[in-house]
């Protein structure tokens, strides 16, 4: 089972001019063959269907962690493609012609069924789907495999960085090509352990360091692509049995860190759209509400959860606001 | 972000005699248009998705836990399919016909993609998919929505029940029904506090009492039909300020228990199946990579990983293992 | 737009010994590429999109007359999967173990998703989708189609008969295999009307003469292979500038006949098949309200809608539901 | 069974401007997941596989007859889409550049696989598939899932009516959201009726009251929100039974009217698209087929079925016709 | 079994403008329903599948043979859409937004999946699938399906033509016409020769004359359009059974060439598109390697390979390349 | 583009008793995500796509010929399949039930879309589709992939031997095994040569060596492991400089032999199974028409194409097709 932890892994840009077409792109990092939704979904498969997982437990150990961390780049790809929607339904809902700026948007179903965000599909609007996890029980293979994902998921992050030059969309590749490495070195390091073979002579594959990329310095610097986290409150500790010596691009040393997470950061919270209702045509009926149910249950009268901006409407996203409507 | 706790959210039994056909029923329970994987997903990215959350909070809260808690659940009902595949793959590999037994069997992938184990399909073999999400932003339709999805889940889980016999398949439906059962109310609890609509009459829904179903007892008895736990160390608080107010079915207060999350059990360590190569057709390789791996980094001769049997040799799993090999 | 009329296009048996291995099969006539779904769904859309349908009325005509007449055939097809999955899930619902009978059926879903009941989809599950429709809008094109799509589905229903020995798909297959030859017949005959063609050597094809099959025969004595009704009040009188000429396997003159429709026959009342929830776990309850309902709307407290069996409990099907339950 | 009726049920404006882009987004409501063949398809298969109908007569009745009121549902949208695109593609059939313009049309295959033409698709080019349909054959369930489908459409209807401002859309989407309200409340009726759920509270929503958009305003002056019709000859006279009471947004009455169905309206007489053969690239062979047809089959020099304009060329459509050759 | 010849069937030209949105369209005719890759797959499945062969050998020599065709065909049109692209990625890769030019694009995964390339996809971004594929073993209903997807290829191929000027989508559609005529003309034949049924009345189909069509006279004038290859060293002799007699549009003899293919012509080696990595964000690398390779096995210092342009950097290719770069 | 060659890459059984549970499940090596189709249809496009195929020679010929014999195995699995269902339809056609035998068949599409035949499906009955390619154009992910394409495969393969034990799936999967094997091989070289990453420890896997399957004898005995054949008549020369070096499991040397392909074998010619109308309900008259157009086209009175049985009805096939009669 899971906990969640209110909180980006990384710090998030708040919403600026709206990039709908760049938000179209994005997705593929989402729900494409190569996104975040695979990752996840297949280390956490494997993890559900490791057997003799004793027997075999700083490699169960290593695809259930990384699993954990792959949930938290979900929620980051979603961010991003919210962030680069936001102001462009912020108009008057129905009736209005608020939409008709995205009229021939590559995907409007972002703005029809959903509220100016995420969807769990790819780049060209296809729903992501089962097929693209590979659970085989075959630890070797399911290893290789997991290796390949990540080269996959590496050349697809490259090129949305060079397509898009939204700051919400740079930022998540940056972060994402970091720990998305740290992945694909850390199956390298396993199939290595396992079988031999150097993978280390793959990287960085495609064959772009990743220090050559601007948005990945702070996380360089900050040592995140040389720490695979456990990502959970007491278990998954085997994983430096496999997460250790240097790292194939920069040579330093491969660690575990004490801490079980990064500290991440809040996310900010995106205004009400109301030209999709999102969260509603008419957003003061839920505040007004949720505001008398919190009284009535003893909560304080500001919300208990934190966010990037502060709540009187002079933070950054509210200024946002303020432009865009 | 989440952390991952490698325990289940329910104890669930060890694997018995094999069950292929009825593993292959249990998919709709994972991978079907209202299986755990839709619930999961639904919530998840309706949180991912939800704009203006500090006026919405105690509803943001809602879903944003209740995702957490599906995360459980498409971990039991995987550990229930792979409970129920084991021993119909466990004789020797190639060459040999050791899986003469599944030819006919309504699922073969189950064997040839999977290695005894769970897909990301339904029990027609269809892959689950992203258009089964819905997170429209609009706080009403989503809720509304979600109780819906919770009853078409009920439905399939009634149905699931009376289908398969297995002792991992009632389990897992007892457990589900129950915890299911507390999102429906949930759910139509925050519709009900938003629009003033009783959905309470609703229930229950389909037209079978929970307290009915054997299965759902052990949980009823320890309250587990009246908890709704935030699954987050200490986030999602505002959940109290809707969860709360008479149980529809039985009367009893519901309640925000102090505990994060349930106390939970070990999964068993589900024995290799050789003829499907998982985790390896030769599996001493990798016990014997995996103890010197441990060796080398310090680590303990004994896994650090808990599981639900001894690692002597004579649990309960154990003495399965020797029966069906 | 269209009425409809509370009957079927043809006499349906009652349910009897429950085939479900059948039903799934007989959902390829539903579902399929060459399923009446796609039968109804060509020749609708390509009414709706027929351009200078004036110049080419009675082309126009044809078509959507024809579509008219194939919701009338989606509704036997389910007919018969609803006749044939009758008696399989009629034991009491949850708890209990009475869909286990069903566990290792090719379709679960028709249990799970649907009750007891057809569903959309063919015989391997899959459902039918928009691309089995084409519209391409040139006339001469979609007339060919039409004249293959007939062809396909008058193949895949001659192998369903000799796949399904069940009174239900039998008379299905009886009168499918009439009135499709018709529509086979009559785009053959536009298609040769406008371009010279002799399509009419093609017949039959598959090479089975329609007259062999046994439950054709009524039909046929019925003249039913020669009729081509306009299914309309009073449109579509073009028809007969196309469908006229001698029959390609019998040389007797095809006509347009004076009734718009045939008078077709009332459908079983299907009984409640409490195991799956339809229409409830617990019947009485839709009954009591539907009655108190009824009265205060000042309808007789006999239902007025007709059904193929007397509503004293004397007809076949309640014999049949007795015997079943 | 059905009769078809060659009229729309409302009137549509004639083809203008083309707006290729607009007429894609449209799709949604056709092949959306909660677009018109989603209603269309969900009604009708719960009404075929509708158990123990006698004993819940007044909803067979309630839901037989939505289903056929759906039908014209997708004709209007069809019809929209189809009026959108006429005019772009009406230049000269190959060798010519007559497409050049839509080269980078969000949706190819409009003109690619239809002739300027609707597709069987949703706006992001996907098919409709029969995954969309819930016949579960619970009533209950059914209802209320049907409740939320009408929800969802509504949602969607109102998005599309900001999105694109040709006037085939707004008069489309006018009239879908008020008779697309009807069905809204006719369900939440149901609903309540069985259970006592009010489910009236719930309107409007999504959260714009009807009477708000303009181009709904002819159809609520004309008491088409009021009205359910029984889209029949002479069954389904038991809708009475579930459509009364006050309508939820006017506190009028709700009534069923005398007559069948709306009066409608003829449908324009869209002229060809030489440039994608619709109904050919040299049209004048099928006029010409099409008189000597008439004429052999005594059928009169003019066609008997009515269009919107007149056939001497001198009416609106024979006008814009001139205008974009 | 097959011999690949490393040559394309006809000459293209070299790479010139990109046209995104052009190769965007032109994937309709590659992996659309009636896109190359389904006659390809049909006639490969008819002819593996085809029972009782050597009593039917001319119609089954004619199916495998125009099979192996249609291999080449898929050839040409993946070339045309990567001449298309080419230029339009060559900039340099990750750090940079050398992609952002196509971020609007209709089909983003032609660069984010592929390397400015051809997809197995339609124009709308949908994967080809096995369902486009009708070998149903019937011998006449196959050849009767094999002349529709002809002339629905033949349709799309006109409109693909209409909508994109770029030089290589003429070239294409030019050259597919002819030979996709003499698919069509053959299909035709072979029906007449089983069935007796005149189908040459229906040539052209759609409406649009070969000859009419400016790129399809070289090809005609090199009698293309009356040549069926056996595509084979030996076998396929009996193509000539049906093969024969006049074409329907000239009334020239069709006959059977004595060369077993056309001569074709050597593909332009495009060049290198760094922005996606293809062949490598470092092409100077994979040189190196490729040229010790050959150097350690004894190959000559140049390529074996033909290609369409020298070797020495002053080819039309060069010159393109130094153009876009 | 190719040519072909009317001959399998290797013997294979003639028919005996049918399984049709098996031939559903042979059907995951044809169309799964790691069947013959993904595995043609990846090489295929990634040399159609490949840029500066010039500089990188070696590899484009290593792809492309390799692409050439995956033609060959999807012919050979269609073979195996075609022969399990040999049969198992043979009966009379309509009306009788010859096929009720098969009414409970895995996937009825077999014989209801083929003429007992192969789909272009995967085990579940789902169709194969081009989201199975990457094709990325980045050639060292591209080659990686393909080697975890071909372990994926080879997976597929062992388990299927394991689960089918007819003798038409055992030819099979042990030449698949080890041709499969090869190229298995041949692209673990290639990333090997490009990066000096060591695969060749990797193998065998899955962990069972080729060596230990009794139906790969009499290929390793021939030496068809150690062989990468050109699949050319003249091209493709450069396969030497990535293909030599022991092989990694027997540490024999790798060579490219004089002959392009192996000499493979005739097919059998697979009898008319009538109840499926395969070639026809009515095969006579096929065979009629043949021998009248061979004799008209001056072809000798025998079929010119080789098959593995004699003609005069005194072979194998001839004998079993006495016996299933």
């Amino acid at each position: 089972m899971i906990l969640r932890v209110d909180r980006l892994q990384t710090e998030m840009p708040p919403p600026s001019d709206p990039d709908p077409a760049g938000a179209a792109v994005v997705q593929e990092l989402l729900g494409g063959k190569f996104g975040e939704m695979s990752t996840f979904m297949n280390y956490t498969y494997q993890s559900f269907n490791f057997r003799a997982r004793q027997q075999a437990r700083p490699f169960y150990d290593l695809v259930s962690s990384i699993a954990a961390e792959e949930f938290g780049h979900i929620e980051l790809v979603a961010t991003a493609i919210n962030t680069m929607l936001t102001g462009s339904a912020g108009g008057p809902p129905a009736p209005s012609d608020s939409l008709s700026g995205v009229k021939a948007h590559q995907n409007p179903q972002q703005y029809i069924a959903g509220g100016a965000s995420a969807l769990v599909q790819d780049s060209n609007g296809k729903p992501w789907n089962g097929d693209y996890v590979n659970a085989t029980g075959d630890l070797i293979e399911d290893l290789t495999w997991n290796f390949f994902l990540e080269t996959g998921a590496r050349n697809n992050k490259l090129k949305v960085y060079e397509m898009v030059e939204h700051p919400a969309a740079r930022a998540l590749t940056g972060y994402l090509l970091v720990r998305g490495g740290v992945h694909q070195v850390a199956y390298a390091r396993a199939v290595e352990k396992l079988t031999g073979v150097d993978l280390m002579k793959l990287f960085p594959s495609p064959r772009i360091p990743t220090d050559k990329i601007p948005e990945c310095q702070p996380h360089i610097q900050a040592g995140e692509h040389r720490k695979l986290y456990r990502f959970s409150p007491s278990d998954y500790q085997e994983i430096v049995a496999v997460w250790n010596g240097p790292h194939p691009e920069t040579g330093e040393d491969l660690f575990v860190p004490e801490e079980a997470q990064p500290a991440g950061a809040p996310a900010f919270d995106l205004p009400a759209q109301e030209a999709v209702f999102a969260p509603s045509a008419n957003p003061a009926e839920i505040s007004e509400v949720a505001q008398r149910l919190r009284k009535a249950a003893g909560l304080p009268d500001q919300p208990t959860g934190v966010v990037a901006q502060d709540g009187n409407g002079t933070g950054v996203v509210d200024k946002v606001k303020d432009a865009i409507s």
